[in-house]
């Protein structure tokens, strides 16, 4: 099931410029956390991320210890963001219930035993899920203390793309044109709250 | 017309338990940090802040260097997150578009200058926002590494309040009951996307 697809552009698929890479995660959505190492893939719900720059573009993200994406990305330095959108509701919440070290994966990784179709990021090789709306590959920089005390892990993004249909020229558009494409934001227990309406405020006099 | 009304819990407040205070963040809304100092108070929008971690209650939040916030918490370790709604979208962006330095508040601080409504904080008598949906304040947590290489600082709750109308024993409920009552989630220059859904997702088989 899982297809390792060219990472030429695709009608769902465009370059971000990296100066735009931190607006991808400005407003607070879950994403998913792939790695790779030793042949073996990896795949976590993250809830807790946010950026800290825009140029360069770096992100902070919280990794837990007990997790299997911690000892790749650990051992790796590398890591990518995969921005989920409401369709993919069901996967998200699946790939942060079950740990990659869970025996029912005896074969394989996350990504066969849920069928969940991959591409190639295109800085550095990492598995992007299919069907999410945003990807950001990532270099970890080395911050032993912050790992340790507070699980957060500081990352540069070295390429981001998104799904044109959503985001353009830097900017979201969550008009209600594609709700299947709206971010996911976790309440808790599987209950996401989905960015499904936008308000432009105006400064006050 | 600000009001330093008592802390006293009303139909709109009511306190949340600490264990369940990193949960109003889990969502990635945007939030507005209030500080006081020297008897002049401020308040900014932020949107870049997450929790790291539930028991004890802390929470990563980006304060740019720039920012008369900045200097206010450095000088007393303390700050507050208020958790605004849609009925807060002008205010919201307002609160962030307007430094507390600016010559057009030569008379008194933010606060007074937009005529917000305050109340004190239960545990650090910090100033809270009338209207949002969530509070939380915070002692900061000594990290100078990384608040000088990321602008970011990690501080731990010691109060939390939310609207029960929305969020009750640990859980929004972000169910359209409500709709001016759900959360910002900045998408850039005044942009806004509205937790306005949700969707709850099953673990797939």
């Amino acid at each position: 099931m899982p297809s390792d697809a060219a990472t030429v552009a695709s009608p769902t698929r465009a370059v971000v410029e990296l100066c735009h890479a931190s607006r991808l995660l400005n407003h607070g959505p879950t994403v998913l956390v792939s790695s790779a190492s030793d042949g073996r893939r990896n795949l976590m719900a993250a809830a807790w991320s946010m950026p800290v720059e825009f140029t360069p573009p770096r992100i902070a993200v919280v990794i837990d210890k007990s997790t299997y994406t911690r000892e790749q990305i650990v051992r790796t330095g590398r890591l990518a963001l995969n921005i989920p959108c409401r369709a993919l509701a069901d996967l998200t919440y699946t790939v942060g219930s079950v740990s990659g070290r869970d025996a029912s994966m005896p074969a394989g990784d996350k990504f066969d035993r849920f069928g969940i179709a991959s591409f190639s990021g295109p800085a550095l090789g990492l598995p992007l899920v299919e069907g999410c709306i945003g990807w950001l590959e990532c270099q970890v920089i080395s911050e032993p203390h912050t790992e340790q005390a507070y699980d957060t892990f500081f990352v540069e993004v070295v390429s981001a793309q998104a799904d044109p249909r959503v985001f353009a020229n830097g900017h979201w558009m969550m008009d209600g044109r594609h709700p299947q494409l709206h971010t996911l934001h976790h309440l808790g227990a599987g209950l996401f709250a989905v960015a499904a309406e936008t308000v432009q405020a105006t400064v006050l006099a």
